[in-house]
């Protein structure tokens, strides 16, 4: 189909400008290029080799994964000094080592004393050592030791101590930049982490301990603070495609998002005052369920449409207010979801069309699973 | 992994229970065969040719799906009598046009007169005609021309009027069951719209016009009214894994769910009276938000626990009420999940792992996309 227009695609079809990802790319390089801090983009969101081939300019190094799916499809494709940002899974230790024996750089996460233990059990073959991230909580509220604990400082000494295994860095994801709205109020929740992580590090240097310090959300290094050059990385990921919720937190303008759904009308209700699209929750997900006025999408050219509710593969889309103009939306006509949140829309995938200015390139294939 | 207990998978897994689908599906069979009204089994809960044997008793024939994709991959293994239950899309009308050319009997469905002519400018080859299905709405308020609508009338008899075409049956789904509590509400319910389809019946047959009938909807078919007798099929989906969705609307019991997600400890958070799991949104779906006491699921054997929130990949597990006793979960522990809705779950797994009494049988990889 290359060459041909959007319109030629069997709907639901989630499809990329390309154009605008590599802008998001090379500006996200630039930033960290500016701020003399290493790149090391998350592939959660697409989880594509051409995705990330974009992100790294294909240096194929140097990238964070939040499944070991990713992982191994990544090494499986020449990708190379993979960080698997994840409180390391007990049931996954011996599929870690594989892959840390196998690559020349596999770096694994841990936030509690008996992940360390595991690991120490089971020494790497061929000289080989364990690199671990500590993943330190610092103010996010999800996975992590908490930076101002006591067990924090001595699990960071307990990993640079032990045998077989050493303490690359210090790695930080502040999440909690999703409930900013506006740069001033992210950038105020990032400097704050950096603060906190900054001052860990210190205490590590206190002790005689050196090693990377890494923070990452895609608000925070879209608008990064003077302070993060500090730092040693950054680790965004939704930046490649951003959504609705990222130009509503302020990391982007709705312009910038690359990533829409486009679905084709296949019913009139106006006994409902309703459309009914192809797209249901298969093709977009549910995320942002409530948040938006225009319901779990904004409907591109249509402010005064909202998408109201979803099944499996339908979609009920009606005006803010009035009568629908039924008119405008014969049936077989197109329109164009901005999902909410590209992460979870993406996850509904098994494939992405590639296009720049509305002429298809090609497909990405995402890889699944855990 | 053949014959190794569920704690040898790797999380989040989704597990079925066989001999649950299979008591599950036997007992829909029994149903039907005691009305007296063909079973066709409804597909896009698990999309898989392991499920479908089941459901079919192995004749691979008299199926329901959701989308092309479906109709294609079941196609392709030697299933027939395929009907794509969606109202006719109008970017797939020549891959239709194949599979009705290609199969014995393959089966579309439409609510509009302008889909009529579509399928009129398509004329099959080899002596083929289109086998139709008319989407009527009995109270739904989805898909389908309402019932009670002259447009309805109009539009089967145009049907049945077109050259090249021949009006199968009448089709109707009762989703508006999943509001009910209970046995007498869902047969409240599904009484009524029995009784608005065999009164259409009766319209088309005073019209000279004769063809088949069908109802589905999981709540409907698990608790037939004996009205349903006079209709032709049933056509449910749901049933083969039933869900706490269903145990709540009266369906089935909370121990009839064949389907759990596994997941892990990760994480233990005193400070926030939280566990982590290994189990988020990516492996369960945002299904159900709001609608348990028990947060995203329900975890089986823990109706003191709450799956209180998820990101991509993390779950919050917390108590409903008092402080977590920890060393009743040590990191790495398993936890099962019974999902909300287990076609919105199903959707997020690329495999499902099959077992017998806890041992594992083997796989099932459903196919996806439209």
């Amino acid at each position: 189909m290359e060459g041909e227009p959007l319109s030629a695609l069997c709907t639901p079809a989630l499809v990329v400008d390309v154009d605008k990802v590599k802008t998001n790319a090379q500006r996200m390089i630039e930033r960290c290029r500016k701020l003399g801090v290493q790149l090391r983009p998350h592939m959660k969101t697409h989880k594509t080799l051409e995705g990330a081939d974009i992100m790294t300019a294909g240096s194929r190094r140097c990238i964070v994964v939040s499944t070991l799916a990713e992982a191994s499809f990544y090494a499986d494709h020449g990708f190379d000094d993979i960080l698997y940002a994840y409180s390391l899974p007990f049931d996954k230790v011996e599929r870690c080592a594989a892959l840390s024996e196998r690559l020349d750089l596999f770096q694994v996460l841990l936030d509690h004393p008996a992940a360390l233990e595991l690991l120490r059990k089971r020494p790497l073959s061929a000289g080989r050592h364990w690199h671990v991230w500590l993943k330190v909580d610092c103010g996010n509220g999800r996975a992590g030791v908490l930076h101002s604990e006591p067990a924090a400082l001595s699990l960071a000494q307990a990993i640079a101590g032990a045998e077989g295994v050493e303490l690359t860095g210090v790695y930080v994801h502040c999440g909690n930049t999703y409930t900013c709205k506006g740069v001033e109020q992210i950038q105020a929740v990032s400097r704050e982490a950096t603060s906190f992580t900054l001052q860990f590090m210190d205490k590590l240097k206190a002790v005689g301990i050196s090693c990377k310090s890494s923070i990452g959300s895609t608000p925070s290094c879209s608008h990064p603070v003077p302070e993060m050059a500090e730092l040693d990385e950054l680790h965004p990921g939704n930046y490649i495609f951003y959504d609705v919720q990222q130009s509503l937190i302020g990391s982007c303008r709705l312009d910038d998002v690359a990533v829409r759904i486009l679905t084709r009308v296949i019913g009139h209700c106006p006994h409902r005052d309703q459309l009914l699209v192809d797209c249901g929750w298969s093709g977009i997900s549910l995320d942002g369920a409530g948040k938006l006025p225009t319901g779990y999408a904004v409907i591109e050219g249509h402010p005064e449409l909202r998408l109201a509710s979803m099944t499996q593969e339908h979609g009920r889309v009606e005006p803010l207010s009035g009568p629908l103009d039924y008119s405008q939306f014969p049936l077989g006509c197109l329109l164009a979801l901005i999902p909410h949140h590209s992460c979870a829309t993406a996850m509904m995938h098994p494939v992405y069309h590639v296009h720049s200015e509305g002429r298809l390139l090609g497909k990405w294939t995402p890889t699944r699973g855990w």
